[in-house]
């Protein structure tokens, strides 16, 4: 839930006259996103998502993700669109804040994601990192293998407040990553956040994806082992091994996975771990007194962290063989 | 802000199919409203708010306010109507709360109200004044003049906290205004809450009122002291008599204030003054840790308090004589 920035009719009024948008009618503050303001604007054109960068977003950063959706939706993976100003441009400035006005999007995010939503997302990251290939712009992954160590050395001396002996749990993993971390696997636009709460649905058929503030270049299976922390472990973490299953099916019928990707997932899998704990444990560590959001839970990710490093090959995720295809032939194609 | 309950597509969904309300397509969270859990749900008929009722509603008093919007909207007052399922109720279970479909109104609540604003709510409560005439259910108010002793009672022990001497302040306060509250005065059904972010508005023109959830039976004029004190003081606490002027001759037009409420006005809004004073008071006193809702500063009412206990008589609100009125006649209509 989060509203930081409130606006008022006045200054949306006069924002909205530099877009081809109509009237404004009504708007309400988003109760859903940590990183920034949201706002559902209805105008005598129809409806908007307004949104107002925040503190974490940099706003050198904007120009790529607004870019980004636009080409991805003009390469038919169904994202929400940046509405162009009558000067062609499209972030402006509201209340102090870089700011955009971006088409809305039907659909509803999964609070309880079963397995064809699991399939649904498979599907949708393969063709959005399909539909990336010749996307133009870079903007390197601050949060990958070399972002974190800063965030462990933050967290290090307080770590102990989350779970004892926690800092020399994460220094040994933290240095297996590095040391075993590939170079060598296919790079391209990764998502980078592609939870739940981003994947919108109507019923079981996916709607589109939103919320491309992290997206950035990376290894591609990387997005792929973010995806199965974040859609294939139940409430009780245990990890949902058909879940699992339908999603990497559905993302290799449309972007096989190379042998190399497939070898190397578990470990980016706890690297993926790894990458929200930190950021989790910095928030839980620093949580201001009075705070309006509360801060997710680092624990979650210690235990998906600890399921991976038990895992050895891709049958502990449920695959033993690709559907509609012979492994061995699928398991090659790059 | 506030979301305090979620709800899922599925259960949502399921709840949505007692109502002609058609197909879902997509709902979100808003972030307005501190009492209840609110949604903007869109179905292929329409927009609507779904409202779960919080711990603070009762779930007693829930078919009294929304017969009351139902009648209120039958009698020309613009305001949210609740949707009737098929078998006529208008009050569901959704999460395991009461909750309710009403539909959606148009407009923005202004967050800096000017002298139009104030004349548009001026009329408007006059108006809902008028139309409430005939409802037939009653609804005692629990904050009115007996319901803040417990409240003081309450905060009076940690008073100091907030400023040095309030409690003697407030215990001095509370025993005149016990001692001259007035009991002779037009009662009928108050909206008892109408701040502005309870009032739409598009452009200058008000387009409905929200939030009767405080709506009860009390001396009408008391519901002027209130918006008084929530429409007419600056942001630096100054009381502008322009805006006080403005609202409080579009309400005479519409409803005629009577001598004795015209006389009663300075003690009705030190009262108004003090009920959200103690409110405020006894949620700044006891905000848990880690809280999701800010509490309201209680000091911008203490300020208000101070200013009505300077006054002495309608002149002070900008009235010298009502507009378009000889004011001799128009102050003893009824």
């Amino acid at each position: 839930m989060a509203v930081y920035t409130d606006v008022s009719a006045e200054e949306l009024g006069q924002f909205l006259a530099a877009y081809d948008v109509g009237e404004l009618l009504s708007y309400k503050g988003i109760a859903e996103g940590v990183e920034n303001s949201n706002f559902l604007v209805h105008t005598s054109r129809g409806y908007f998502i307004l949104t107002l960068y925040e503190k974490r977003v940099a706003v050198s950063d904007l120009p790529f993700f607004l870019s980004l959706m636009a080409h991805l939706a003009d390469h038919g993976v169904t994202c929400p669109q940046p509405v162009k100003r009558h000067d062609g441009g499209a972030l402006g400035v509201l209340a102090g804040r870089p700011a955009a006005v971006i088409n809305f999007l039907e659909g509803m995010w999964p609070r309880r994601p079963g397995v064809a939503h699991c399939a649904g997302v498979g599907q949708a990251l393969a063709r959005m990192h399909v539909a990336g290939r010749d996307f133009p712009m870079r903007r390197a992954n601050t949060l990958s293998v070399t972002g974190w160590r800063p965030l462990f050395e933050m967290a290090r001396p307080r770590a102990g407040e989350l779970q004892p002996q926690l800092a020399a749990f994460l220094a040994a993993e933290l240095d297996h990553l590095e040391s075993h971390w590939p170079g060598d696997l296919a790079t391209g636009i990764i998502h980078a956040d592609l939870f739940p709460d981003n994947v919108f649905f109507i019923g079981d058929k996916l709607s589109g994806l939103i919320d491309f503030y992290f997206a950035c270049h990376d290894l591609l299976a990387y997005d792929v082992a973010i995806c199965l922390n974040a859609w294939c472990f139940e409430p009780d973490h245990s990890f949902n091994v058909t879940k699992a299953r339908a999603l990497l099916n559905a993302y290799h019928r449309e972007r096989p996975l190379a042998a190399a990707e497939q070898r190397a997932l578990p470990l980016l899998a706890r690297g993926a771990a790894m990458r929200f704990l930190l950021t989790r444990l910095v928030d839980w560590l620093n949580v201001p007194p009075g705070a309006l959001v509360k801060p997710k839970d680092p624990n979650e990710y210690i235990r998906k962290l600890r399921f991976h490093q038990g895992v050895s090959n891709m049958s502990d995720y449920g695959i033993d063989g690709w559907e509609g295809a012979s492994a061995g032939v699928a398991a090659d194609a790059g």
